[in-house]
């Protein structure tokens, strides 16, 4: 039996192909990172996460060996940084959720601290890789504001529908995978308009 | 014999206030930080220190206890955040010698940090606690350029009077104890008069 090209699977695989390079969205995030700061475009860094070291041992000179240690609760989101003076500020999300993405994937801390940049004119949004329809999306505060205080007495998620509307949409590309700063250039337009 | 009040003793005892509260220049910074993002002045964070977890036990529920780790060396300046738009990041340092603050206090990273901070548009400096006359200084990226790259053929250190001629003092003050931001007031102002 002959197996003819199969146009909607060839499709399929077009669109996943995030998932396909065996890399996590957050990875790709950190090479496109490199890639703006080793052009030159931007400085924006992944921070560390936050851990309290309770024991240290130093079995050989100037070798400190952490032998007790636990996971803190950051109190910020994990990408800062600045692209054209201006400040930037964002956390990277996937969405597993077939048909929307829900608002308790943002942490409270993330949301305050994302709302306090915002106030102090950073420029501040999600990265979401919305999983089932492999699409990425940024999302601005203002946006996530309002969906965010929708869900403290009403729906308690983003439709795919409403992201779609809300959202800049990312296109994957070669040099960086995900060129995210392009989508940024228009919030960045968007305030220069509103000034 | 009747002890006289001693005008110079006195002079010294408000001179040495940072080193007599028995907090370190770096605390008084964060407890600055902490002062000037709960009146919602300007969100400046400390990043954690980078760590390179090797082994995590579980041995409860939800407590994930690190039992090997160590430290890795940072890739950039320990303090970034935003100030009235503004993207700011800077190290903080305290200077031992008695009469210059040596070069060598600056890692090559940091220095390249903040070199492409600066690049990038970001408002860069260093935070010198200059502990034998006890004062403090904000000095401009710029100023710390012109050291940096003079100490690679030359002088290794920066003299006390050239730091009083390059920096912007910082007064101690009570509520922040180390209210820096005034000093980024006069840059911002510096940066506007050039554009």
């Amino acid at each position: 039996m002959i197996k003819y090209p199969n146009k909607k699977a060839d499709y399929a695989r077009d669109k996943v192909s995030v998932k396909r390079r065996g890399m996590t969205f957050e990875a790709l995030v950190d090479e496109s990172n490199t890639f703006y700061l080793n052009q030159g475009i931007a400085v924006i860094h992944k921070k560390p996460t936050p851990i309290q070291v309770v024991h240290v041992d130093y079995p050989k000179r100037q070798l400190a060996k952490i032998t007790e240690a636990y996971y803190k609760t950051p109190s910020t989101t994990d990408y800062n940084g600045v692209y054209k003076g201006h400040y930037i500020d964002f956390d990277v999300k996937e969405s597993i959720n077939k048909t929307s993405f829900p608002i308790r994937n943002i942490h409270t801390h993330q949301y305050e601290h994302l709302k306090q940049i915002h106030l102090q004119g950073g420029i501040a949004f999600l990265l979401i890789h919305f999983k089932s329809q492999d699409t990425m999306h940024l999302l601005p505060f203002d946006a996530l504001d309002h969906f965010y205080l929708r869900s403290l007495d009403g729906r308690k998620s983003i439709s795919y529908k409403e992201l779609l509307e809300h959202s800049i949409q990312i296109k994957e590309g070669y040099r960086p995978t995900i060129d995210y700063l392009k989508a940024v250039d228009q919030l960045i337009l968007m305030k220069n308009h509103e000034e």
